[in-house]
């Protein structure tokens, strides 16, 4: 099925050029004229892939979100407990130029879902199933012995999703102030609670 | 001088005509047209006020800032050491629907700040003025003795900074996980730690 391929590269090409435009200059300045050229398109050529801008910044955010879960996946297979929810933690939170852009995309993904219903809810979809995700991984660690907090699994979630939703806007908003030895510093306070 | 004063006014409807049309439908959506219509302008008439979209919601950023400012600087005037800090804490955490709105206006102007310069440089001086403010803050509590962690002030600071980075975030595009009475455990939390 040649043409399926086709339909698919073209889809991710049309997201990686929106991706570099949203890293360039954010969501207002990504208009579908600039996504088209970007892209390679006849201006109206990206209504065959694509609903509309919207559901081309989703495809941005899904890249961003795929690159932060398959980095999260392969460093916690061969760990369990604590080491698993701090490899975890550490391959969430913004560290090098691809997170970065990727913390740039979520940005305007944020800003895009206050004003589109749709995305706004997906978002919040995935922020629960991540904070499920470390709830779980916060009780494996609890049942080998290893977190003995007087502070119960859902309160523990919340502080590492605060903690991981302030880095990346952190690291979008002030780079300057924000570095992974900062992260890595208040990742350390946090498991020497545990 | 009735024309000054009258103009000053006018920027202010415009201001407050921007904050209404952020908080329903985010920064792409506030065109100038639309900005223009909700203030009760002609089209091209805001020109006589601003020099642009970037610096109309530039205006509504001061306004959210002297808005959490002003509550800080009410709630920490009467009292020192470690209450202060905790009242300047709780008084810049997003609590109530005001605060909610204000937090929604940040979010779009970090997101301008990612594409204009200027406003991007200005978030930027005034988190290093806020992250002094808490440096200075801590460092009289730990004078007063009440501060007695190992972890030094500037890290402490940076941790207040982005649990506060991570509320404001939090509060627009999670609503429904954020909730003042997970803030305040976190606060409870920090200030075990102190």
């Amino acid at each position: 099925m040649p043409k399926v391929v086709d339909h698919d590269q073209r889809r991710s090409d049309i997201i990686d050029a929106t991706w570099s435009l949203i890293v360039r200059g954010g969501l207002e300045a990504t208009t579908m004229r600039d996504i088209a050229a970007a892209a390679g398109f006849a201006n109206g050529a990206l209504k065959h892939y694509f609903s509309g801008k919207a559901e081309i910044v989703e495809g941005a955010y899904y890249k961003a979100l795929r690159q932060v879960s398959e980095r999260a996946r392969q460093r916690t297979e061969a760990v369990t407990g604590v080491a698993a929810l701090r490899a975890w933690c550490q391959a969430t939170i913004p560290v090098d130029r691809e997170d970065w852009e990727a913390a740039r995309v979520l940005l305007s993904f944020w800003e895009l879902g206050r004003s589109s219903e749709p995305e706004g809810k997906l978002y919040q979809t995935h922020l629960k199933a991540w904070r499920e995700e470390l709830i779980d991984l916060i009780a494996q660690a609890r049942a080998a012995g290893e977190v003995t907090s007087a502070l119960d699994d859902d309160q523990l979630a919340d502080e590492l999703v605060l903690l991981n939703i302030g880095a990346t806007a952190m690291v979008v908003v002030a780079p300057h102030q924000a570095s992974p030895e900062l992260f890595e510093r208040l990742l350390d306070s946090f498991f020497a609670r545990l």
